[in-house]
Parts: structure tokens; C-alpha cells; sequence
């Protein structure tokens, strides 16, 4: 990726499609991702992981069974492993994510909104 | 850490000590933190991992022997493992790091501004 800043806002300009995360840089094995949604998720639960939620514009709902977390800019939270959880946002969110790689979207859920893989704008 | 949006403003406003980051999250065994830097740093390397640094307000400067990577607000960059690199920064830089449990925030050089454990603000 060479010697060179990665602008989240010019990287969150290059595409409009939501729920489908883009890899903007790599930290050992985990993936940064921007990512845009709108709109409810689907419950899902990473089992083997913790995600972090980092939100750049808008406001995030993040659902938990136990309770909500609701996210504007410059807040983050991290989703702890085996938590189900689904995010939903009435406008649309501008994320960063931090999670490792190979991570499926929807955990084990599965369903449309399923990303086979995150394309890359890195 | 509880069901609780980390904000990053509000935790930077804590403290005022520079080259001191403080632990704001967990992400499996990574520590979310956030830092405020101004001066330079000293060179140092992290043989074993990546660091990432995101720039949260002012202008960072990341000298690495084969050139320099500027960073402002909403930019990040991952040094990579093994990189010798040193931030500098003229006016203070707020940042958010993210990088395994238990880094040293000089790497192998040592000296004064090593901070011996991060204080969490978690």
C-alpha cells in the first residue's frame, strides 16, 4: 500500500453501495474497512471475534439483546465476541471498521445482505 | 467496558500529557487508544507488529527512512512491522492507535519518553 495516507472521507467517496464493507488498509491479519449503511441489518453474532464499530458521519444504532449503543461521529464500540447484535441506521452511517481477516458480514447468519468478500480499495 | 460508546473526543479531553497513550477499548487482543502528541519522537521500531495511527486533529508527521507520510484529521497509515519510523508533529496531534496489548510505545530505543504501561481510560 505504500508510504501513503489513507483519506477515510476520499475512500468513503469511491463507491454508494451499503452493508458491503471495502478494505482501506491492513494491521498484522486484521482489515481496516470503510463501510456505508442504511437502514436494519440482519441479528448476527461473530463468534470468534470482537468487531469495532468507529463511526465517521451519521448516527448508529448498534441493537444488542441486552440493550442498545447509539454511535455518532468520532464515538466507537467495540462488539464483543458471541454478542449477537444488528446494527441499524434511519439515515445513512459512514463507518470505519477494525476487525480480522476473513470475517464474514453477517456472522453466521447468512442471507442477502451476505458480502462473499470485501473488495478492496487499499 | 460496559454497552457504551467510547467517545474519542471526550476521552482525549481527560488528560493533557503528550506521548502518553491512554486505553480506551479492547478489540480481541488489541488495545484501542488515544494519544496527544506534539515535538518529535524518538526512532524506534516495533520488530513484531503493524501500528496503526489515526489522526483525530492537527497535522502528524510519520518520518520513516524512506520518506515522510503526513497525516491530518480523518487519515490514517500503518507502519508497518520492522519500520523504523519517528512521529513529529510542530502543533499537538490528537490520534487514535490501535496495536497488540502490551507494545512499548519506543519499541527496542528506550529512553526517556518510553511510557513503562498505558494507562487505561477504559
Amino acid at each position: 500500500m505504500g508510504n501513503e495516507a489513507v483519506d477515510i472521507a476520499e475512500k468513503l467517496s469511491l463507491f454508494s453501495d451499503y452493508w458491503s464493507p471495502k478494505v482501506v488498509g491492513r494491521l498484522n491479519d486484521y482489515e481496516i474497512k470503510v463501510v456505508k449503511v442504511q437502514g436494519e441489518f440482519v441479528w448476527h453474532t461473530h463468534d470468534d471475534t470482537d468487531e469495532l464499530f468507529l463511526v465517521i458521519s451519521g448516527e448508529l444504532t448498534i441493537q444488542m439483546r441486552d440493550g442498545d449503543v447509539r454511535l455518532g461521529p468520532g464515538q466507537l464500540f467495540v462488539v464483543p465476541r458471541g454478542v449477537e447484535h444488528c446494527p441499524i441506521a434511519a439515515d445513512e452511517v459512514q463507518a470505519l471498521l477494525v476487525e480480522p481477516i476473513g470475517v464474514i458480514n453477517t456472522g453466521g447468519a447468512g442471507g442477502s445482505l451476505t458480502a462473499t468478500h470485501d473488495d478492496s480499495l487499499a
